[in-house]
């Protein structure tokens, strides 16, 4: 349930295509988390090293892409809050999850104990605000607030479903709507006001689009592996209860699966449901979904307004979510 | 460490004693309480639960107190505001302290897990914010993100002193400062702030101190029970690793107590060091220090510019601090 594995590729072909406005952007974001993570002499190591763990600052390029070359200061706010709040999710998910491994290093939960994850989860969130606070930035307290009311949901709605293997895909969707649609949402939202206030309609489905792909893809990833690729265990989400679009997609045609106990599976059963599920060609149809989805955010900013570098741009970060999957 | 257990007396003698506006005021408060935790269709039975196990709503009565009777729509969204951060800091400190029972009930950490449970904290500390955007309180916003930094470092700092038998009184006070002091003093700004903006130095320092106050006799109560009381073990603060005031100020005669292995404590072990600790006069020690700091936020309150009636049920439930332990 948990993206953002591999190398930058996606980031590094936007970076090079965007004028340096963009590589400044992201510069000053990336300074602007450092200090953020630190501030007020409220060290902790652990959100210092979630930081240096990286990531690709997805949702930051987002914010700064729809903002343009004119976002300015804001824009550099608002893609270091949203980058908190996702840290913040990532931190806390695997409180909910128990995960041992995020990108093949132990996450704070595992080395630091649920107390202590939760703490420097709670520290990053209240940051996410602070850093809009001292800015000034209304709009975006707003959309930020109301974009964590959504993400504690979408845990929430984790934690009912979980272990239930005849979830829905209506709610499979509004699951990962919640948890992962909606951040990107929020970053093409918060990019775009600094610039057009009130006009981020049509930028908020492209970004709502791109993130359930994001999740899809990422879903596929967790059943397809390999170890080496994304860090951790195969059938990570299904040790965990979560059943994802894969699973549901492949009981469709092996209704054997929703026989399985996930209460009981150990790595080396949920590698045999791995394959079972890829068996059904689960995968492949997932997949094709995920594009399709792809094409339908970057069809929909015909009315957004956006100059053509900016579309361009867009576009180019869209296939970029397909990209690192491929 | 983590206060509110006994019956509502102290709220009951300033209610009786106020005008009719603080018993709506308190009203209002509850209802918008129970609409905010249900909001959104994200109906979550641990989080109206918890608001339904009650609690004293000191930190609303302190916010409608210091707004006085004009405080109005903005005070009771404070009122809401601050007890949803409150008990948000409640759920995820039963994450960080493993309690399995609060109030004589089981913590959702116990009953739904950690992960259920952080989810659920987000939710609640997500929404208060959302409480605050909603009503366009702009100012108050800045408190409260002040607030929920400060008391995310309270909390890691709580989990980096864990265990650690030399603590000082420096730190114990700069914790609870920041767990607990923090935000009865944010509940006192945002009140005064309602009605005079701008001038809330003086009602800060009243908060914070009846803020220590209330930790330092919280602190005591688990170390001197009785059980039936207080609705969790004697010593759970210990059995947590957690060093407080009367530890504290119990080593100074005693230094063998400095020898305690916490790591190895028991419920029943844990009762023995509580004796022990009562043993050296250190709970009376605490207490007096408690009754003086609530003396000194009384006498501190005269430049705040209150009328009578205000300055009176001020003291009043500064004294009702003190009164719930005795």
């Amino acid at each position: 349930m948990t993206p953002e594995r591999s190398a930058p590729e996606p980031v590094t072909a936007v970076t090079d295509t965007a004028g340096a406005w963009l590589t400044k952007g992201l510069k000053d974001v990336e300074d602007g988390l450092a200090i953020a993570v630190d501030r007020g002499g409220a060290l902790s190591e652990d959100a210092i090293s979630i930081l240096k763990a990286g990531g690709k600052r997805m949702r930051p390029m987002l914010v700064l892409l729809c903002a343009g070359p004119d976002g300015g200061a804001a824009a550099v706010r608002a893609g270091i809050s949203v980058e908190l709040v996702h840290m913040a999710s990532l931190v806390h998910d695997d409180v909910l999850d128990r995960a041992p491994l995020r990108r093949g290093e132990p996450t704070v939960f595992a080395s630091a104990g649920p107390g202590r994850a939760t703490a420097v989860g709670d520290q990053l969130f209240a940051t996410a605000f602070r850093v809009l606070v001292d800015g000034g930035d209304q709009a975006a307290i707003t959309e930020i607030s109301r974009t964590a009311v959504d993400l504690a949901r979408g845990e929430l709605m984790q934690r009912r479903g979980a272990f239930n293997l005849k979830l829905s895909e209506g709610e499979y969707f509004e699951r990962s709507g919640l948890k992962t649609g909606r951040l990107f949402e929020a970053a093409c939202v918060l990019g775009r006001s600094t610039v057009n206030p009130g006009q981020s309609d049509v930028i908020s489905q492209f970004g709502h689009r791109i993130g359930l792909a994001f999740q899809m893809l990422d879903d596929v990833l967790d059943i397809s592996g390999p170890v080496e690729r994304t860090g951790k265990a195969r059938g990570t989400d299904l040790l965990d209860g979560t059943v994802t679009l894969p699973f549901i997609a492949a009981a469709e045609s092996d209704s054997g699966l929703l026989e399985v106990d996930l209460h009981a599976l150990d790595e080396g059963s949920a590698d045999e449901v791995c394959d079972r599920i890829a068996g059904t060609g689960a995968l492949d149809q997932v997949r094709a979904r995920a594009v399709g989805m792809i094409e339908e955010a970057k069809a929909g900013l015909g009315p957004a307004g956006l100059d053509d570098e900016q579309r361009q741009l867009l576009e180019l970060i869209a296939d970029g979510v397909v990209l690192r999957y491929s």
